[in-house]
């Protein structure tokens, strides 16, 4: 394409994606993209928000649905985050402070990965709330000292992810072989000479020991197992992510959503349920809502935008999915993310009948 | 084609669609043809039907099957009605007026939509019995204005539609760069100055506004909520439209056959349950009556034989529909589309296994 | 491929049907092959196979499966009829003299079809026992005619066909132009002047009219509903065949294994229960026999024998259909085709699950 | 590809599979991956495993799971052992003897079959732990004979393959003409002369003869009906293999991991429950194991690796096997394999929803 030609603003999320891929080396691309083995989980990812349809209502006299919601005490502009994503100067140059100054801009919170490739301390100034996402490094210290310094730099909670214990298999990773990052990126935060990632021991017990390393308020990230979820409350978490780390993980694991409702049945009362992987639409975000989330962490819909625009494509992508939820409240008759709940979902496919449809 | 070749006549309404999309530019076809965001309710609309099969009974000695019946007390000669849709000159020079032409001969009833490219006033003289379908403009003043001039001008129904206090978001369109009408084409009944279709702020109230601006029974077109339908019939509308606005306007919403069920079972007993979003053939229309519906809207149907055959193609279309309904009720042993109930069909997939087979 | 090229030898009725597509004209296979509209229930007609698996045992210790059984008192050398095709000739110059001459050979029932395009008294010095198939013609005489002479010419029953008081509609035969019989085939046992093959008014009580015509057991063709099911036997029918004449008529009606278990469950004590639609293999044949059929009329499938190699090829056909049951029997532990029950099946997919199960 | 070519080392099984399609002639492939008439069981088999999610627990410390178990009280370093195949020559000159090898390598149990490449006598000083196979020929004397040479060789179990009463039909054999061995390939332990494999008499009375012959363990292969799995415990079986055969026996049968969880339900308490047909991921053994099996037999999983690479092919796919099953129990926060029970899985699809789901 010539340097004249404009290419029109992508309508979707999808469309991001695709000028995503065509902006970024194939590895890359492959390697944010793809999933672990079969990628089964990650193809179940997106078919379970098909498994829900919308019962919308009519004539509520809603001029301007409210979107801001609070996670944590801290109030965000629509029901999303930015969740953690290590090394994003392999998607931009800018890279986290690309996604973060988006993340400000559009009134919501950016999580700074362990593994990221920029700074705790040159992001802090540049971007709003924040959140600090840990991987219990075997180094303890390592994690003690990663905490601390987010801390004094202003994060406002802990996002552990807790389920990592090794790394999934990306087989696409392993064909392209990209097993090591390029040179000119790394980990920003972190002594390479010290680094390995996953500790397999990590446990519960763990939790604790993290409690008495900081006073921010600690979520953790990566539960399907309503036992898990109750665990994590009843240790002090103060909220979770449901995720299967976006397919990456343990492959042929639930979908997300399909976690969801009993994770809600578990413990809607005890703290936050938020959740990740595969959401792509505002009917995604609106039927996690739905199904008892409080709000949804994005992955690969804002990585996307960072590939094919920086700071501008994150902006995007977050406005887009802000209009498409505007727009489904508006259409569904809710006035208020607060208010979305089971009532606006069916299960799709064939209606439960009653027992006037007995026939023979 | 040269100008000889005879094309064989349409033999079903697929085959009308696919000579509209031949004879139509490709920004209306898809214009016409497309629906919201990922069009999964459009594609729901079609799957729902196949989620029930006909469990036909034989020997019935049914002579001439009986498909006349009645909506708000008029007659129709088969349980189809042309449903409101817009400016119909997009498809065909002769626009609303070749549409309204084809109902009166075939015996049934036409909509005027508010935003027809044909005037109240012209469009009286050359139709039978017809309804007219309001946007509750955010200049109530138009939308009473229109009332009381289609009701000067014999209209004999008013259907609003509620489902659109936005605009569905049609990606299609933008991606064609179709947002404004062409020159050629405009609302003939609205003035262009003062024009804002859609209104988020409409509400229940103001259907006790319209009760006072007319006297004809009103219709609420866009209901998938039982509770909605209570509503209705509650503050006085005397026929309902189920319907999720052809998958145009909130993506991901139920499907409309999937929806009627639950909304029989809820009000069947207070007023006329109609529906549209998806017929294409007498057997999908008999699957609506017997889930409890008592007449058909169509939209695209018809339009694929107006764009491809003006008033004559709307009427082949409406004709062939009898044909196939006539066929499909000889078939299943009913005489008459008032019996046409329940016990017509089963859910299609593994039969209900009564206690004789377990077999551990 | 030249002519001295050896065809080997069809694998199984699949491979069948590609050598009649090959030998036939395209808008005969195209008439033979296909079904109503949108051919729903010829393709649901497979599909509902599929929703069945077999639960074999082992080690039953079974030399020679038995195959025998009866159909109205009649032995048959296995659990499989020829049923009534029209004007056979279309498919091969022998037409039904070569059906019924394999039938005999393979040691099962022929049925002549009213419409055949062989002579009752030119059939029957050729064939073995055989069943004569009646459409209830508009003018009664007719139909008493025909069935006074095949009772004359030793037919052992009457099928007459109940699902069709108007003919289902083809569209690929209207596609081809082919709406009339070529000049070279006609109706052998009808005057051509006299004819009018359908009549919407034939009803249950002509059942009464017919059993005056005859002492031949009479078995109704083309049931679906249980109440049809019940009503057939009450007035006097010795057998039923569950069929949709294999989705030529109705369509969207049920499949045929998928209306037999209600079928089996209202009337397996009041007479025999056959059934057609969509048979293909030995294994489909044996899961309507597991649902509680007591035989399968083939269609389609002997026409591919036919049309591929004439009386050896609709020979061919049974004999493998027969190893193919012989096969299937052996391999599931059953000794004789009259212990095959709903033991022998279990619903395709997920298992369902006892108490155990639950894990929350 | 040029001799210096290095192919990368396959990723996974489907990875082997490839590369044995390229090692073999088309019809000795065929063979080996083809299954009977339709193939509907051995594409199910796979479908089996897409029936149920993973339900992972996080944090559980888990430094190093425990793979190692036992199976008739011999220790296996992973819940795998190689099941019997006839012939391995056909896929690797070294045959059996590269297989046993590799098991051996691999801490596991090698199974000869009973119509085997390579003699009893020349595999005894290669393997490690191994099992014999059988099939009940019609000619006992040569069934009992085998089983004393193999005893007598030091097999620590004897299997016997129940599903074969005759041999299943294999169209794509048929198809390329591969109805008998290759000239050098031959039955190494058994007369030709004598040879007749099959014998549909065989029965549960068999079990008792052959107890007589042997003081080893039993286990039969190819049991799903629970019935015969409660039979198999009776009569003095020590181990059973639910199994169709790999798709190669009884088309249309149910999947093996479907049949699973009732056999477990009716016999888990009676004896050792193993499983075989369609495993290619660690994850599907992880589910066998979930739904109550003790341990997996592989098939065309390790003959991909044997065609593939002979003895360090088959190392390799164990190897492969070995590494994804810790993987995934790390991911899962299972520590051992033989804490792995119904808790670990989930059903695939809409979630089972609580009380708090309905809506109207």
């Amino acid at each position: 394409m010539g340097s004249d030609a404009v290419m029109p603003l992508p309508l979707n999320v999808y469309e991001y994606e695709s000028a995503a891929r065509l902006a970024l080396p194939r590895l890359i691309y492959e390697m944010a993209a793809g999933g672990a083995e079969d990628e089964v989980t990650l193809r179940e990812n997106r078919a379970a928000f098909d498994r829900w349809r919308f019962l919308p209502c009519m004539w509520r006299g809603i001029a301007a649905p409210q979107l801001r919601t609070t996670v944590l005490g801290q109030e965000i502009s629509l029901p999303i985050l930015l969740g953690p994503v290590s090394t994003q100067r392999l998607l931009h140059p800018e890279g986290e402070l690309a996604s973060a100054r988006a993340a400000r801009r559009a009134g919501t919170i950016f999580t700074l990965g362990a593994c990221a490739s920029t700074s705790i301390e040159d992001l802090a100034p540049e971007v709003g709330s924040w959140w600090f996402q840990l991987y219990l490094f075997p180094d303890r210290a390592i994690a003690r000292d990663l905490v601390q310094r987010a801390t004094a730099a202003g994060a406002s909670a802990i996002v552990v992810t807790i389920d990592s214990p090794v790394l999934g298999r990306h087989e696409a990773n392993l064909r392209n072989g990209f097993t090591a990052l390029p040179q000119d990126i790394r980990f920003a935060n972190i002594d390479p000479a010290a680094l390995a990632v996953h500790d397999p021991r990590q446990s519960w017990k763990d939790l604790e020991w993290l409690a008495d390393c900081t006073s921010l308020p600690i979520v953790l990230k990566g539960i399907l197992d309503p036992h898990d979820a109750r665990l994590a409350f009843s240790l002090g978490a103060k909220a979770i992510v449901v995720s299967n780390h976006g397919g990456r993980q343990l492959d042929s694991a639930v979908a997300s959503l399909d976690a969801l409702p009993a994770i809600v049945e578990a413990v809607a009362d005890r703290g936050e349920i938020l959740i990740d992987s595969g959401f792509r639409r505002g009917a995604d975000i609106l039927k996690a809502l739905a199904l008892g989330a409080r709000a949804v962490l994005l992955g690969r819909a804002f990585l996307w935008g960072l590939a094919a625009g920086g700071e501008e494509g994150v902006f995007q992508v977050l406005e887009l999915l802000r209009a498409e939820i505007v727009r489904s409240l508006l259409l569904s008759g809710r006035a208020d993310v607060a208010e979305v709940d089971r009532s606006l979902v069916v299960p799709a496919g064939l209606p439960s009948l009653g027992s006037s449809t007995a026939h023979n």
